[in-house]
């Protein structure tokens, strides 16, 4: 092997360093950082309330049904091969028709593509809209997949506030003032992800406003839907479409407990035509032409899995969670140093804040979480990855047992880095 | 509904008009506008030979240990959950085991990353090598994916000559020509794509020593692995590795005929660790980090797929496919206007040239393909679309009786369309 500096000078390729800077705040990769800082010598199981995936515990296994629905496709040996970029007929229909059960009007086939999980149908839309000069409001704190994607197109990010003592509601004042004739969409997360709320109609009904009147879109990422337990029922944006053009991104990652089938959608709801007078639906089927495919035989699946899965499963998920976010918001109240300002009352989370000033030797949220992995064993993300600094997210959807031991270590490990009085 | 001038003015977003260029000439963008050509009162069968898919015929049918593989990993419940970017460690270790079989040295896991499919290996290549100014040499012809791609990440094409009286070589000379300082890579697609020639032990070690005198990476996509039935074996580029750095790309599309699973990798052979040190591989990490990943369970029935397979099926299918090749070879002699100069002894296609001067009213390739698919229900992809106008590139990898049918069909258009004598 020759020596470094001769090969930099010998070799033409190079690495691309926004490829770097556009990755390296992720959820993945801060998860992966905290990993890397658990302690081998501790014997104790690690808690997982990092990342909003509870497959692996036996009481959040996914229906049978949707197991059969892949089994039959595969064994029928009829999707093995290419699909069209937008994904086959027959599960966009499932898509259009499961989605339309909460609409006032019946989307079409044609309003749905398929999508590799909720993350490509993220990809796909940021990226369709990355004009030069253009820019995208999202939400503080959010999910930075929106950033990295973003980033990674040169789309600038504008971020508006979710306010922590109005069940986390979007402030329409910060959306108002941060836009301008170049911004192009705005983003909701419903139920919230990271801060477990869920959107009243009401409000809902207030963001399409604004939006309208500053004449962008809205993006709603409803990945979380009908994971909702509190006092709003899950509402959809697309209700209204009439007022404002709005994509909605979902997946049935969450609601059926299987994020790694990566199965999601990304879908029009346009009453008046605006997107594909603007070329965004060619644009779409442009982009998706040369971006990979959810695999055929679990699109052949969709049909099956979406009519067929029954309610019973729906809630006894939906209970467990609701459960969960009991135990957990309760849990909190009694941590020195964790303050939790609203009840999480859907998705899989819930942000809390630090109070820094109660501990002797933590400097930041990212500090106090690869502390707590080092020593505890628990896996939680700082708030820093999702736009708020000393603040956490917390995941309460796993087993009840295992969350109850996560956070009596949680409470341990503030209580040992607590001041001494 | 409003007006079109009020809205283009009102409403802040615009499709982006690069992401529609870089994708009107892919291999999917042409064959679906040929299928919207087909006359729908004809009744005789659509004959596909326009793409490397022959999964929809039963004597392709796919391996029942394959289908048991992914039946396992779904009943398992094990797979159902998110997984790290890179691909989970049983299946990397398998791919390493599987692609080692062929070489003079063992891969590791952590040279393999899988992807859905070749076609996000291919992305994910492409677009980590994409510094400003960087060029990148591709085949002519060659598979358009690539250029659809560098068009979207901004990376500068630059195209070698297949030699098609040479068994489509690489014209070598003409890759010295055009590479400069800023060239990172040259492509080659071996078995070919879209010639059906497999490049000879000798004339890859030319290649690799001549990417080595530049400085530049070889990519060698390797997705027809295995499918060679002439004079040459198959032999991976990866052999070279020690002579220049080698990602391979590949996936079990083609040999297990499954293009609908998506299930891919991209793999570093590199025996100097050169492109560690340039940070490539890094950047590979990083980049996989915001795609989409391969669905868990997949990834979980990989070591059982690739393990398991017998010998038996793979030489049935390759035994077919030469037959078929055979058939078309044999059948496109007799073709007016079409001439074929290198018979094809892999993958699944063979590139011919039309004699225009032999037919009154055909235009061009394209012209061709159109009429082909309006008057006898046989879709071929036009040359234009591979980089060679006015030639055409055939897909022989179909049922035998299908093949025949499609010959006997493009001889009835070619006669019809002859020039009177």
């Amino acid at each position: 092997m020759e020596n470094g500096s001769t090969l930099r000078k010998r070799w033409g390729f190079r690495s691309n360093p926004e490829l770097n800077m556009a990755t390296d705040n992720t959820v993945r990769s801060v998860l992966f950082m905290l990993l890397s800082k658990l302690n081998n010598s501790d014997t104790r199981p690690v808690i997982p309330l990092g990342h909003g995936d509870p497959s692996a515990f036996p009481c959040f296994r996914t229906t049978q049904i949707a197991e059969d629905a892949i089994v039959h496709s595969i064994r029928s040996a009829t999707f093995n091969g290419y699909v069209p970029p937008v994904g086959i007929l027959p599960a966009r229909r499932a898509v259009a028709e499961y989605l339309s059960q909460d609409l006032p009007y019946a989307l079409s086939p044609d309003d749905v593509f398929l999508t590799l999980g909720c993350t490509q149908a993220i990809q796909t839309v940021v990226t369709v809209l990355s004009i030069p000069k253009a820019n995208i409001l999202l939400p503080k704190p959010g999910f930075p997949y929106y950033e990295a994607i973003a980033k990674s197109c040169h789309l600038e990010v504008r971020h508006f506030d979710l306010l922590p003592h109005k069940d986390w509601e979007v402030d329409l004042d910060s959306v108002n003032a941060l836009a301008d004739e170049n911004t192009v969409a705005m983003v909701i997360i419903n139920p919230g992800n990271p801060c477990g709320n869920v959107f009243t109609h009401q409000h809902l009904q207030k963001v399409a406003e604004t939006a309208k009147n500053l004449g962008i879109l809205v993006i709603s990422d409803e990945v979380y839907d009908h994971i909702a337990f509190g006092k709003n029922p899950f509402v959809p944006m697309a209700v209204f479409a009439s007022t404002v053009p709005v994509i909605t991104l979902g997946s049935i990652s969450k609601r059926w407990i299987v994020p790694g089938w990566r199965l999601g959608w990304l879908v029009i709801n346009d009453r008046n035509g605006i997107l594909k007078e603007h070329g965004i639906i060619d644009c779409i089927t442009a982009y998706l032409n040369i971006s990979s495919d959810a695999p055929t035989f679990i699109q052949g699946a969709v049909p099956d899995i979406l009519s067929k899965t029954k309610v019973d499963f729906f809630s006894k998920i939906v209970n467990i969670i609701k459960e969960a976010a009991n135990i957990c918001y309760e849990g909190i109240q009694d941590v020195p140093g964790i303050i939790c300002p609203s009840k999480p009352e859907g998705s899989m989370f819930v942000m809390v804040k630090l109070d820094l000033s109660v501990f002797e030797d933590i400097e930041d949220d990212v500090d106090f979480c690869v502390k707590l992995a080092k020593e505890e064993s628990v896996i939680i993300l700082p708030g820093n990855c999702v736009g708020l600094n000393n603040w956490l997210r917390v995941t309460f959807a796993i087993e009840h047992s295992a969350l109850e031991e996560g956070i009596n270590r949680l409470k341990a490990f503030c209580a040992r880095h607590a001041k001494k009085p």
